[in-house]
Order: structure tokens, then C-alpha cells, then sequence
């Protein structure tokens, strides 16, 4: 069976090719990148920038070889033509509008989290099935029901949907937003969606995150380092 | 040199010793024990338990190999048994007390997150800075002045801290954790920090998400898949 292109977040750890550790530090490198612009930088080596996500300059030229060739002998990466470079392969070369479906706690906390739209990553309309929520605004976004969410993707123009919606309501929402056409999903609900063929889907677990530092933590502690041993 | 273990939750992709992306995947095991244990199954097969998560059997022996034998030959793995085991070896087979730093938009989402709780991690205490802040009250929890940081610390035996601060506070919240004693910290604020070496840290980059998703559509509309040109 060859493999196609899984548009699941998780799984093999590996999409489209390249591995998903790689595609995660493109976005790593695409800040720092940012970072030495603001600073008026105009090349780096990968010496300097594997310093800064503590990993080899061997393997930063690894990684960004899988997209293409991007550095010059003797001078490094031109920072912008990187940055310019990392961003169209990302595909954040240009804005996405994105539906905002679930208005509770975590919701609320995404309408307000600034991280996104200076990504270029919009959040122009949310949804809600909770009469309480629905026509409620949070700064210019108003929230509908989720059943406006067809027509409203056309006028929009969305193409993601951040789902903060509770577990028991995930399969629900991913369906709407299938049917709306959308063509990708961050989810944010502490579970793994069945994702229907046609969408993408990253998952945020973030009680994950925290079993990721206990593991860390825990191991710290058990196990001596190879340094103290040695 | 040899390899420590750099409680960095980024950079190489592995930490001590198992790779990040198998143990992100332990999360994931766990999340399907746990409902196949609920669902009263008592064996499952590496076949199962990876079609749950869209990857291969043999993948999935090949990452519980990281960590002991534990599948029994004709029968699969005792799901009681393994859930245990992974809960062992990701720490959380404990409760742990954690700091929340930081009251804003996304902390008092995370306040309201079940998902911390369910899986053993407890905020047991709020900090910030502002002074409109302090003294406010979230369901049982208090907020208190970064400064009572160490008194809670030894008081409460915190031992992680969620950080939802701003960057341009996450330096001094860091050391702050850090002089506490502290041992980790799940940080959310959108820069990669400078970790001080005795505190691990999993960094939580809610726009990044948004890029891998960015990436994985784009390649989808750009790329045709390998079955529909096979």
C-alpha cells in the first residue's frame, strides 16, 4: 500500500513527507528568524540558529534540506529570503480565515490569544449551540449557531475551525465542519476525533503537554545523568 | 560529548533517551486504554491499539518496546496492565500539585480545563502580577502575588508550574519558578525560552499548531496523493 497524504496530526509522526518534528521546528526557526530581523540581522549561519533551538548546525542544514536549498557557502541563510522561504512552505505566506467554534472557557481564552493573528491566522466568526452564548460578541466577533456556520463559511471565506468544543460534542462539531467545506481543524477537545477523509486535523491536548514535562521530570529524578555517571 | 538529559521539552526531538514523538504517543496509548478499560475489555492487540491511532502494529510494539516487554504472546496486552505500566513510566501514576502563573485570558481558561485534573495534575494555587488580580477568587483557588512563590511552594509541595504569562514577563516568571524550586514548567507563551538547567520545560505554542495545520492543507491542495497518481 504506498502511502498517501494522512491529513492527521498525529499517527506516524510523519505527513506529507516530511517529519512532523521537522514541520513543527520550521515554525521554531520561522521566530527566531523574526527575532534577527527585528534585531536587523541580515544573514545567520546554522551554527547560530541550531543555538537557539539547542539543537546541531548538522541538523538545522538537515531539516531545511528537506524543503529545498536554501543557504549560500560562506555566508549562511539570508534571513529574510529564509523566513520568506519557511513561510510559503508553512503555507503562511498569505491569511487564513478561521471559524472559532465553541465559545466557553477555552474559547474565549483563543478570541483573545494574539498568537494567532499575527500568525495571519484570523478568527473572523465564532459558533456556539448554547442559546446563552449565541449572539453574545467578544470584541468584533459575534457568536452564531453552529447551523449558520455553511453560510457563513461561503461569505467568509473560512478555511479552518479552532474546535474548543467539549468531548461530548466533538464528533458533532467535525461533521459541521466538513459538510461546511472547511478543509482543516485545530482541536482543542482531550480526545482523538475518527477525522473524516477530506479534513486536516491538529490536535492540542494539552493534558498531554503536562504527561510530556512529568515524564521529563520523573525521569530526571530517577535517572543520573550520563555526565554525573561518566 | 555525552548526551545529558536536557530537560528541554524541544530542540533534538528526543529526550532521555526515548523519542519525543513516542512518548507524546504514550499520551495517546493511554487515552485508548483508558475507554477500552471503560468499555470493560480486558486484552487488546497492537493491531488495535494502532488503528486507533492510525499507525501500524508493528509501530506500536516497536515504541512500548522503549520501555519493557509488555505484550503476552496470543493474547496482546492486558489492558489493565499496560495502562498501568505507561502510567508509571509517564509519572502519572501520582498526583502532582502545580502553580498556575499568570490570570489572564488563557489562565483562566486553564483554570476551567478538566483535562488537568482528570490525569492527576491539580493547580492548586494562581499567581500574577497585577494588582487587579491578586486576591481575586476562581472557584477554590486564590490568586496570590508572584513574591509568596517560594512560601506556597514548600507549603503546597508545587512541584510544576503552568506559565500563561506574556512574553515579555516569561524571563522573570521563569526565575521566579525556578528560585522556588520548582522541577517543570508547561509554558504557553509564544517564544522559545532560555531554561535555566535544573527545570524542564515543555513549551506550548498554540500558534504554532496553526502552521503545522497551515502546512498540512497547503501540501494537501499543492501535492497530489501518492494513491491518486499511483
Amino acid at each position: 500500500m504506498s502511502r498517501g497524504t494522512n491529513g492527521s496530526g498525529h499517527g506516524s509522526g510523519c505527513d506529507n513527507g516530511a517529519p512532523k518534528a521537522v514541520v513543527a521546528r520550521l515554525s521554531l526557526y520561522l521566530r527566531h528568524l523574526e527575532a534577527m530581523l527585528k534585531a536587523g540581522d541580515e544573514t545567520v549561519s546554522s551554527n547560530r540558529l541550531g543555538a537557539a533551538l539547542e539543537i546541531t548546525d548538522a541538523q538545522v542544514r538537515k531539516d531545511l534540506a528537506n524543503f529545498g536549498q536554501f543557504g549560500y557557502p560562506g555566508i549562511g541563510y539570508r534571513v529574510a529570503e529564509l523566513r520568506a522561504s519557511i513561510r510559503s512552505v508553512l503555507g503562511t505566506n498569505r491569511d487564513w480565515n478561521v471559524a472559532l467554534i465553541g465559545v466557553g472557557n477555552i474559547g474565549r481564552a483563543l478570541l483573545g490569544y494574539s498568537g494567532f493573528s499575527e500568525r495571519g491566522f484570523h478568527i473572523v466568526a465564532a459558533f456556539d449551540n448554547s442559546p446563552e452564548v449565541i449572539g453574545q460578541r467578544f470584541g468584533a466577533i459575534e457568536v452564531h449557531p453552529l447551523a449558520d456556520l455553511p453560510k457563513l463559511a461561503r461569505e467568509l471565506d473560512l478555511e479552518l475551525a479552532v474546535l474548543a468544543v467539549p468531548a461530548a460534542g466533538l464528533e458533532d462539531a467535525m461533521a459541521a465542519v466538513a459538510a461546511a467545506g472547511l478543509a482543516g481543524i485545530l482541536n482543542f477537545a482531550p480526545m482523538q476525533p475518527r477525522v473524516p477523509s477530506d479534513l486536516s486535523v491538529v490536535s492540542v491536548d494539552l493534558g498531554q503537554h503536562l504527561e510530556q514535562l512529568a515524564f521529563q521530570v520523573t525521569k530526571r529524578r530517577t535517572v543520573p545523568t550520563l555526565e554525573a555517571s561518566a
